[in-house]
């Protein structure tokens, strides 16, 4: 049993908030137990310099923690004038994610922002703004399709994350609450399309090391969550977003 | 009529959600119609350098907007490296009202940190961050002093802010949302205390200029409008802080 | 009497030495007692790119110290690598304020750059600063009108601007040198124009707050003190200037 | 056959020149075909604020590359002033990767500070980077102990990393040059331990996704190719210190 | 003759107004020709990190323009955030050459701050920079003497600089004007001692380069002028300050 | 005789790499003595802002060291973000010295980019950057040449430079190692062309002053150890090229 109760392979409570904002194309509050983002995905007519004349679009994404998200209070990034390298890591991690399941021929040249704001962290911050970031994607690029229609709906297929690891006594869990993460021997953060299909993978042995068996444990673990995951986002996208969505999946 | 409907001197519906977020020590999520902040307060036990020494505390706030608070998104100032002057100048503002407030020399050598992110924006969010800043350091310090007792509650009285303005139409109008702020020809932000005096007062016009008689409307208009907050704010700190702010006032 | 022995509301000596320099369109070194500003007036003949092609001017302002200017050294700013929130909130005060004099539309899509550099700090930097970059600008707006001229003169008043205050023994001053502003209770910066009209009015309660009856005594203290100011700016722009100004008065 | 004329899960030639600077306790260039990274081990006598006083070292990396270390000129980080999130990203891997074989109660509050500078890239850079960091962080840690003797040797194992990736024509291979790795599809970064275990595995779709099956091609190819390196390692290293490591190694 | 009618060995009309501002320890305002520098001289009783506990003292220097010294409007320093490579370089020349002329073990475990702030410009500021400096210094020492004595005056001789160059019709001239400057071949700065010897030579060809003799020919013309501007800056300093540092000079 | 045995005029041993790198158009590593340096040329087809449309190019040089090049490590100038003093002044000094040796209207508008960065440090520096650069430098533009002939060779003659000082036991000595540099009383480096004129003449006293007499014998040794550099130059550039600059030389 787990220091809050839950089985090896469980999960916390999910809840997927839609249309949080009003300003945003599409925005939502996930809940992934005490962790909360705010994900927003806004889209803009034109392309980063680097690929402009190309016919194709771009997925870009900031992450951020409010400063007492935490337990103490983080300094600013906005005020120490520069940002850290794991919110770099973090937000290069997001944007590379989402890439994987849109089409960015049919999305043409159009930048869709993504922005993840932790109002507060309980571990898992990152997979919950991947998660969440792809529900909020979906609905911009649908309320989008409703003024300017694209060719096709340009996302394939769904995408979610969770984190997996080694705690200390040697037990395989998914999705790790900070109490866990902060003393877990492995760390893995995995990414998946809906067909199953590995997006990203991040395995990393805190001074610590995993050998190949473990892998493979860590790997079960984290597909049985992922596919909850996409339970959730098909509930908080709603029928008509899924079907566009299904007809677009390869088989 | 105002574009949505209310009279001259009338509020939008305020709401203030007490102890938002589990890890700060006073929280509040603020909306003032459309606009929404979260506002913590964070105590450490230590003062900044050149107050070291004096016995004093001190107060200081930080304010920040998520880039689609805004109907366009707004480059984060972490990624600019640097902080807006508009952001500045705000940020200034609030923790010199919240200063006028609180005995320094009772709180003793201790930062409270307010920081106060405007999730969703329509006019008025500084005022809002003031008045939902007020709440949320009192309901830190509250918490405090159960651990650690104060010799006094070192809150002296209450605190809270609105907008006034006049329209193109020459309507002296009460907290103005954002389409009636981004028109108006002046604009002026008012911050008092419990007991009916100014603490701050900062009226502009926007190439414009205003008279002696417009500026005696401009201020009643705010007297009216901060009365009403104050009862807002005392039903969500509840009976117990209420009193011992009462405890502290100037009759 | 003040600790200078002037009257409550008596000004100090002011001095306005114009066209200083022998580069800038228009400069003058303006005294305040022993306050001494350099304000400069640069015109550029293109906006700022978000006003492009709406065939109105900008005026904008730039505020800075010598590093020895105050008691003990200060360091710069460009050794910081970053300007400090009160300088950043002095030059938009700066800016703003004169924007309320000029006739936009008239002065077409040009720059007014305003530089007001403290070479002497003695209090009332801001407010001596303003009214020094008021008398610049006037020269450079008429040194440029003699080659390119405007439809009419784009400044349509006087602009001036004081401070004034409630010192420790409740008496209200009018322009308060450093060793008076560093201990008052109450500071109001005040910026008028030469009808008496208010532009900008900042009132400050430093761990104070202040009546509605001493903000009535405060402002008459500025409008005596604003005054005078007008008749040094007249006598330091000459005959041609002022009669262009008045032409293009409100009566 | 691959574009340089290697077979699938071959490596390119090694060359691991040690010593090579005469300033760094610990020195080398390593070539991996034409990547060519100059890593120093440096060795300061006290660990990083927030570790004070455990008793712990700290290994800590900075990596760059010379801006004619590419086909087309980059711009300088100095020049930018700030340091691109590719760049933290790999500095952290190569940070992490080496705390997990060196034992930091051993190392004792001293800090080791790894500089991997690029000079000719063609691919792999940041494992050609860790393979090379090892080996000066070995020679650095060893002349250290010549002077001021650990208890035992502070490493604990080998550690040596490279890339593998499956290409447009969905072949696996190992040890992508840039012209591979440029139109991978998947592209995987791993770490290996002397005992065959993993420290840090990085699988990354380029707007792809990945199989289960895939991922066991990959994770064999690597470790086909990390033994190798292996070999080159203590040949670099010598027999003294190849010995001391060995009697750290868990059997 | 010259553009401004001197003759070639001939210097531009100098004055050095001494105690110029009322908070520095020693100011001037020193014009040579139309080129007018404030220097300021500031006593701190302590040393950089670097030098702590040597007994010695130190004397750095920072320079700046006004934004309109210039012809056209010059960005500040401090807007972008960084100092120029231009900036950097005169003032790390200022702080070397001053360090020349005075005993740092006499001075103690202090640092001399010099400010140049060059208010309007005409060619030659850096060098006017430095004579205008040495007189602050001399000041502020002076006056810094009077309260805690040295045990002797901590100035050993006097410093003067100027320019020399060769004109496009390869004559050698003294003192250039920013005319003559800006289409120099040579450009040679010349920092010397009252003794006659030299601190500091910069001789820079402007995609040009100059002979064996043609150097003879300028340290001559720099000779001629530094002779005068020893006889200004003794003028400046009253003959108490020029006694004491008389009974310091080498014969 | 000196500190590692060289006489008064000798030089340390001098070795120039040509085309080190496989990317650069121009290339070289170059010993001097301990001292190595790699310097690259890059030839990009567009001009600085400020020069666009006067058919003319430019030359602009970077400099650097790595961290360990030195006896303790330095920190990284990305991570302090920003370039030091001594960097600018160094990168500023090595650009100017190669533009007076460069037809730049022969060039047309290409900028050339020259990089050095030091990877070993003793001494001479910037001395031994400006004699590799000019060899990187040749090498690129004649590359360059064999595939956009120019109308003639853009180099007009050599370009090399050297160190020169007084020691603490007053000796004249050419190209100071590092242990001499740091004591050396004077310190001059001299940059001439092929012809034996100067183009850069940088002399500074170190707490010192030096004399006609004394600065007649520093020109002397440099003079001395050009010549020298100048065959290796040559060598390194091979017959093809050294005829080319030949045929553009002033006789």
């Amino acid at each position: 049993m787990r220091v809050d109760g839950r089985e090896q392979l469980q999960l916390r409570p999910i809840h997927i908030d839609s249309n949080y904002l009003m300003h945003p194309e599409g925005s939502v509050l996930i809940s992934v137990g005490n962790t909360k983002v705010i994900c927003t995905a806004s889209i803009e007519d034109r392309v980063p310099h680097f690929m402009r004349g190309e016919g194709k679009g771009w997925i870009t994404a900031e992450y951020s923690m409010l400063p007492r998200a935490t337990e103490t209070r983080n300094i600013r990034e906005s005020s120490k004038g520069k940002v850290s390298g794991r919110t770099m890591e973090i937000q290069r991690l997001i944007g590379r994610a989402l890439r994987a399941i849109v089409d960015l021929e049919v999305l043409g040249e159009k930048t869709v922002w993504i922005d993840c704001d932790v109002i507060q962290a309980d571990g898992g911050t990152r997979t919950a703004s991947i998660t969440g970031a792809f529900v909020a994607m979906a609905l911009a690029l649908n309320s989008y399709a409703a003024k300017k229609s694209f060719s096709k709906f340009p996302i394939t297929d769904y995408l979610a994350a969770t984190s997996v690891g080694i705690l200390q006594n040697n037990e395989t869990v998914l999705d790790l609450n900070y109490a866990e993460d902060s003393k877990a021997q492995v760390d893995m953060n995995v990414v998946m399309t809906g067909n199953g299909e590995f997006v990203e993978l991040q395995g990393t042995g805190e001074e610590a090391t995993f050998s190949y068996d473990q892998l493979q444990g860590l790997l079960h673990a984290a597909q049985e969550g992922i596919v909850e995951l996409f339970e959730q986002q098909k509930a908080a996208l709603g029928e008509e977003i899924t079907k566009k969505i299904d007809s677009r999946r390869k088989k």
